[in-house]
C-alpha cells in the first residue's frame, strides 16, 4: 500500500544504493540502481517500495513481503532466504524512517503571510515564515525565520519562537519562549495561567498571580490539545528534544530535563522535575514538587508520590518500584484465589 | 421544566397518539388527540409533557409526575396507579428518545457559505452545506451534502466528508476520509501526526513519517477535545457507529470494530484493534499492539496490558477478569483490617 | 527575577507600608518608604522584590534571600535573624498574592470589537466589553459588561455572560448561562452534547436529545481544554467559585456546590452530584450517579464507584476511606516480601 497520494505527494524517487546509504546500511543483492518510490510495512508494501524487520516475531510475513529491499538488523539477517533483497544496518527502524522521509519530505513553509491574518505592527516575521489563515499574532512577538504557523493559531504578545517552528491548527501560545524547531500539534495550549490560588477567611478563592512563562527548548514537540501552563513565578520548562503526546498536562513550574518521553494524558502537577531521558507511559501521573532522576521510567498509569531516582523504574498507583509492584500484584492474585481450586 | 427555548426553538406539537406511534407503543388511557409540547424528568415535567421511567428505584417520583403520559415498559406498569396515562413500549428510553427528537429536531444544515470562510478553489462542497465563519477548507478537500461545518473548522487538504456531517467549532481534521453522518464535536481533532520516533545514536528522536490516514467509517462520533491520530503506514480506523465522548485519545495505527463505546477520557495505545461493540468506562486505557475481541467490556480506569476475548469482561490495572480483580480487593481489604476489629 | 517585561508589563511600585497593608500584616524592621516594583522567589527575589515563607523546609532559602522584604506567618518569625524584614501576617501566601497582585494587575478590558469579529445583529454587548479578532458571537446571546473574549472565541446562539467574563483564546460556549467574573482558559469547551444515546432493536445507536444547559454560577473558572457537557433534561451545574484545572471532564447533569476543586484530568460521569468545597485530585474520577458529600476530598488518580460523606477522605481505586486503602497497600507490600528478606 502506497501512501494516500491526497495527502502524501509522491517526492523524488531514490535508488536502492541511495536508500541503503540514507539508512546508513549497506545493499545485500538486489539491482543498486532500481528505483523505488515509497515505503509500507511488510504485508503491504509493493515492489517499487521498501519495508522493514526489527522484530524475529514478523519473520513469516518478511519471507512473503513483496518489498524491494526489507531494511534489517545484521543479527537478523541469516533469518532471510539467500535471494531476499536487504538493507542491512545496526538500527533498521532509524535507517528505514530516514529512507521514508527522503521520500515523504515535511512540506517545507510556503513564504508569506495569508491576507486574512491579524498580525500586529510591532510583531517581527522571520524570512520565509508561512502565516495561514485566521492566525493572529500579537504585540511585540517574534516569529524566527521558516516558521509554520498554521490556520487560526494565536501567538501571544511577546511569544518568542525559534527558526523553523511548526505551530499547529488552532494552537495556542502565551507567555512563551520557544528554541529552534519546536512543533506544537494542533489545539496545544502554552502559558496560559496555572492553577494556583490562595483561600480568603471567607472561603474564597483569589487567583495568585502566575507571573512566569514557558521556555521550551530546541526540538521540544507538544502533542494535540496538550496543555503547559505557565510558571507560577519561576518558569515551566520543557528540555531540549522532550515529546509530549496528545492530552499531556504539564502544571506550572514543572521543568524537565532533555529527551524526556511523555505519552499520551500524562500528568505532571506542579514544581515537580524531571531529569534527561525520563519517561512516562501512558496516563500515568506525579504529584507536585518531586524529583524525578534521569532517566528513570515511570510505567503507564502509574502514580507517582514521592521522589524517583536515577534509572529507576517504577509503577503502580501509588508507584513503587516495579519489581515490588509485579511481586504486589502477584501475591495478591494468587491471595485472592478461590480455596481448593490449583494454582 | 420545558428545555430553555433560548435554546431549543420548539418544533411542532404532537398528540399523544403520535408520540405512541414514535414510541413504538401502545398508548394506555388518556386522550389520544392531546397536544404534547416538550418532555422532561419525572419530578419537572409538565402538563404538556412526556416523560418516562426504565427504573423502578424512580417509581415515587412517576407516581407524583404532572406528566401528560409516562413512557413505560410492560413490566413496570402494573407499578403505576390506575388513571396514570402512560406509553407502553419495550424500550423506554429509546421510545423516549424518539419522542423528544420529533419535538427537538437536530437543527438542519441552512445551506450556504459564509462570506468570512477560506476555501481553496478545488475544493468540493455538497449541495445544501452549511459553512460558518472562519472556517478553513484546503485544497482538493470534498464536503458532502447536507454537512454542517461550525465555525473555526479547518478541513485539510484532501480530507473527504460523507453527506450529512457535523463538524463543530474549532475542530480540525487533516488526513482523515470520513463516512456519511460523522459528527465532530468541538475541538475534536483527527488526522494529526502520531507519537513515533526512532533514536539516532546521538540520543536525539527523529520523527517517523506518519503517511497513514484517520477511517472514519459512517456514523462516527468524535468527543469534544478528542484526538484521533493517524496511521504510521497503515491506517486508524473507527468502525461504524463507535463513539468516542470528550478527551479520548487514539494511537495511530488503532482500529476499531462498528458500534465501540469509549467513554471519556479513554486512552488506546498505537496499533491496538478492539472488535465489535468493545466497551470502554472511563479513563481506562490499553497498552499498544493488543486485540481486545468483539463485546469485550473494560471498566472504567482499568488499565489493559494483554490481549482480551470475546465478550470478557476486564477491569483493575493491570487489567484482569472482573471477577478475579473483585475478589482480589475484596482478599486485600480483609487482609489489612485491624486485628481485634470484628469484620 | 523579576518577572518579564515583555510579559508582565511593570505596574506602579509599592512602599514597604502599602505592602503590609495590602497582605494585610504589619511590617517588621525595614525602610517603610522603600519602594518595591516586584515579588520573586525567596532565592531570585531582588532588593527591590518582595518574597514570602510559609513552610520551613525553605528556612535556608529565607536566610540567604536578597528579598526587601519576606511575608511571613507569626510562627515562623522568630526563625528569621534579628535584621531580616519581615512583613507579618495570619496568611502570608494570600497576603503575598495581593501584593503581587497590585503590582501586577490583571490586565483590564480595552474596550471595543475587534473588526474580524463576527457578531448577529441580534446579539447584546455591555458597556466596556473587548472583543477580540474572529470572535464569533451568535444570535441573541448576551455579554456582560467589562468582558474580555480572546481571539477566535465562539459564543453560540442564546448564551449568557455575566459582568466581568475572561473568555480565552479558541474557547466555545453554546447552551450556556454564566454568572459574573466567569473564566474560560484557552480551549476550554462548554455546552457540547452530553454522550447520551440509546440502542435501536438492530444495535445502532441513537443520540438521545440533550436538551438541558450549563450554569456557571459567579466566578467560576474553566481551565484549558477543559469539557462540561450540557445536561440531558436537567442542567450541568458549577456551583460559584468553583474552579476546574485543564483537561477536565464533567459529564451531563453533573452539579457541584460551591466552592469546589477539580486537579487537572479529573472526569465526572454524567448525574453525579458534589457537595460544597469537594477536593478532587489529578486524574480522578467518579462513576455516575452518586452523590458526594460537602468538604470530601478525593486522592488523585482514585476512582469513586459509590456515594461519599461529608468530609470524607477517600483513595484508591476502586476509593475506599483513604486510611483503609493505606494500610490495604500497607499490607500488600509486607505480603509482597520475598522471604527472608528483613522487613
Amino acid at each position: 500500500m502506497a501512501a494516500d497520494p491526497r495527502f502524501f505527494p509522491a517526492g523524488s524517487a531514490l535508488t536502492l544504493a541511495e536508500a541503503a546509504t540514507l539508512a546508513g546500511g549497506e545493499l545485500r543483492g538486489g539491482d543498486a540502481a532500481l528505483r523505488i518510490t515509497g515505503v509500507g510495512p511488510l504485508q503491504a508494501a509493493g515492489a517499487a517500495e521498501v519495508s522493514f524487520l526489527d522484530n524475529r516475531r514478523y519473520l513469516p510475513q518478511a519471507l512473503d513481503s513483496q518489498a524491494a529491499a526489507i531494511v534489517i538488523a545484521p543479527e537478523l539477517l541469516a533469518r532471510l532466504p539467500e535471494g531476499r533483497v536487504a538493507i542491512v544496518t545496526k538500527q533498521p527502524y532509524l535507517g528505514f524512517g530516514r529512507i521514508a522521509r527522503a521520500l515523504h519530505p515535511v512540506p517545507s513553509a510556503r513564504p508569506g503571510i495569508h491576507p486574512t491574518a491579524v498580525i500586529d505592527p510591532t510583531a517581527r516575521i522571520g524570512a520565509g515564515s508561512e502565516i495561514g489563515p485566521f492566525v493572529v499574532i500579537e504585540a511585540d512577538a517574534e516569529i524566527g525565520p521558516g516558521c509554520i504557523i498554521g490556520p487560526h493559531a494565536v501567538i501571544g504578545a511577546g511569544v518568542v519562537l525559534g527558526e523553523g517552528c511548526r505551530i499547529g491548527a488552532h494552537a495556542s501560545l502565551s507567555h512563551t519562549i520557544a528554541g529552534r524547531g519546536v512543533v506544537l500539534h494542533p489545539g496545544a495550549r502554552t502559558g496560559q495561567e496555572g492553577f494556583g490560588f490562595a483561600v480568603t477567611p471567607e472561603g474564597r478563592f483569589e487567583t495568585m498571580p502566575q507571573l512566569g512563562r514557558v521556555i521550551l527548548e530546541d526540538a521540544v514537540e507538544v502533542g494535540a490539545n496538550a496543555c503547559v501552563d505557565r510558571g507560577s513565578q519561576t518558569d515551566t520548562v520543557l528540555g531540549a528534544g522532550t515529546r509530549l503526546d496528545n492530552l499531556v498536562q504539564i502544571g506550572h513550574n514543572v521543568r524537565t530535563g532533555k529527551g524526556c518521553v511523555l505519552v499520551a494524558q500524562v500528568g505532571l502537577a506542579g514544581s515537580t522535575h524531571l531529569g534527561h531521558g525520563v519517561q512516562m507511559g501512558g496516563q500515568s501521573g506525579t504529584a507536585g514538587h518531586l524529583e524525578i532522576g534521569d532517566r528513570a521510567q515511570i510505567a503507564a498509569q502509574s502514580g507517582v508520590m514521592s521522589d524517583v531516582g536515577v534509572s529507576e523504574v517504577v509503577g503502580g498507583s501509588p508507584a513503587w518500584p516495579m519489581r515490588e509492584t509485579l511481586r504486589a500484584f502477584a501475591t495478591l492474585r494468587r491471595l485472592a484465589k478461590p480455596a481448593g481450586r490449583p494454582g
